[in-house]
């Protein structure tokens, strides 16, 4: 009797030697692939996050009057305390107009190699004039927001402290970087993932490290990798089978827009997946709103492979654990408007 | 030489003392009229404001899927950080539509006798419920509003904190309660002319308090007085001089719709002019732009008064010494919607 005891017990110790090993050996593969999010913002090239600039570029961020209508920011669509996103199929614009693509988390979006699904924009700071003066979105025009600005006496010493020493610091490209360094705050670090990655072995359960496992054996990783777990590079979308075309729009050629070369038709930016559970709809054409059915459409889209319910499952799981701490922050108190300020256009209706 | 010194001081003295005097005689016709802000908020009868209630509210004043297209929210239209409004003639709402009316702001709202430009809710909780189900607002309905936050899985445990001991928290009415209390929060303290109130002789300019003393004479303070400087009482707009059209619409006849009373016929609540340098536009139908063009208005519809060009400017000044802090408010990490929560209704366009 003792001696079963015993044997059972040493059964039992290499059973957990081996599940240890396998756990740990999990671990360092994705440690290799994926990076956790640094609890700090990093730094951008050229334009020094001072206290001042962060502090104007969250007042633009809220700000309305910067849209043509003086009814959209670029919180309306990139909403802080909701994923960063507007769980819309497509954004709504100026005049209710839809936007052309689903609407990407601002969330660690400082991490992506480059902006919008087709990577127009080379980094954040590119990006924020864009929806300003696109006529589905903002509908402003470059000069209009600088004239609107300098209309707004606040924002005078605001810029001032912001880029000083500038003779006219109120400028669309202050406004831009001004933006951009805001905008790179918002990280989202801590996710039960980054804990995982950085050698917690129960930050995840038992079947996220089951889903984590075929994320990568399955392939996702290939391209979802690295800190944003996707936004590092671009892929054709149906690169196996087409999805259908309520999925995949034959009108949105995506980057070739951008390149103009055949071999980009259909290629998007790989998205990140950071905080996907609470950022559907899905895919730059913001049509599917489950998270289980955009894994199966990766699946044979991408990989060719047909995955079962419980892989679908286990995938999502794990994707759960890719959301992290959402970013809290304080209304800013906006400069007020005075009798001589630029007013509203909101447009006829 | 010294003897004419010395009459000179007796005579400063004197002038000195009597502008005290008087000083103190505006001072104590002021407190006899208006009342400073208090730091805390008034308690709501039978909605005791709680931790848990007030952050549900401010939850729900955020959250954009309360309306049908999930792409307006209370701050949609009232706006924290830029004076509790939007800075527009008519707010724009579900499809681009203009409201009916200029939209007041919410800070300092709790202190009013009633709620909307007509007084057709009696409080905060009962005008909370309103823009919700107006079609040309968020147009959603009272029904779908229940349905929508049953269908986000975080609202659950909110409301439960915030109504205990009921069997079915999530109903419109704690909707209501939740969002009003919230709102009750929304007061702007120590504005200077709530300094001055308060006893303080330096919290006023010279030329405020000239505007002051005017405010008072011209009979301003008939109306506008108490707690809100305003807000306490109906008038009729245009009770000596009809205002133009764009200024008063023959077709909004204001309380009448409310009481079908003959005498009520372009009648409407006497605004707040608490911190009402910072919400243009103005009245109810929002096409005066310039706070002074407002007070000339004031002048000749309602006193008869041909009001000069500095006494307008002064008043305006003392108008200034309204504006009070401004509150300051953390965005809230809004609960995620999931694959079943009912999805957004754009409408098309």
């Amino acid at each position: 009797m003792r001696r079963a005891i015993s044997i059972l017990l040493v059964i039992f110790a290499l059973l957990s030697y081996g599940l240890a090993w396998s756990q740990s050996s999990l671990m360092k593969q994705a440690q290799a692939l994926f990076k956790p999010i640094p609890t700090s913002p990093p730094s951008l090239p050229g334009n020094v996050a001072t206290p001042a600039k962060v502090a104007l570029g969250q007042m633009l961020y809220f700000d309305p009057r910067l849209s043509e209508s003086h009814a959209i920011s670029c919180n309306s669509c990139h909403m802080i305390g909701m994923g960063g996103v507007d769980l819309q199929s497509k954004s709504l614009g100026h005049r209710w107009q839809y936007g052309g693509r689903n609407a990407p988390t601002v969330y660690n979006a400082v991490y992506d190699v480059a902006q919008f699904w087709d990577g127009r924009a080379k980094d954040l700071q590119a990006q924020a004039g864009g929806p300003l003066v696109n006529p589905l979105e903002m509908d402003t025009t470059e000069a209009h927001v600088v004239e609107q600005l300098k209309g707004i006496p606040g924002y005078g010493p605001a810029f001032a402290k912001a880029f000083p020493g500038m003779a006219d610091p109120i400028t669309f490209d202050d406004v831009r970087k001004a933006i951009a360094v805001f905008e790179a705050t918002l990280i989202t670090p801590d996710a039960p993932f980054d804990r995982y990655l950085m050698g917690n072995e129960g930050a995840l359960s038992a079947s996220e490290k089951e889903g984590l496992s075929l994320f990568m054996s399955k392939g996702c990783a290939a391209c979802h990798n690295g800190i944003n777990v996707g936004g590092g590079m671009y892929a054709k979308f149906g690169v196996i089978e087409l999805p259908g075309a309520r999925i995949l729009p034959p009108g949105d050629k995506g980057r070739f827009a951008v390149t103009r070369t055949a071999s980009d038709e259909y290629v998007f930016k790989v998205p990140s997946l950071r905080n996907v559970a609470i950022t559907a709809p899905y895919f730059h054409s913001g049509q599917v709103w489950d998270l289980r059915e955009a894994v199966a459409i990766m699946g044979s889209s991408q990989l060719g492979a047909k995955l079962t319910d419980d892989q679908i499952n286990k995938i999502t799981l794990f994707l759960g654990s890719l959301t992290g701490k959402q970013p809290r922050i304080t209304l800013p108190i906006l400069p007020p408007s005075v009798t001589s300020t630029p007013r509203p256009r909101p447009g006829a209706r």
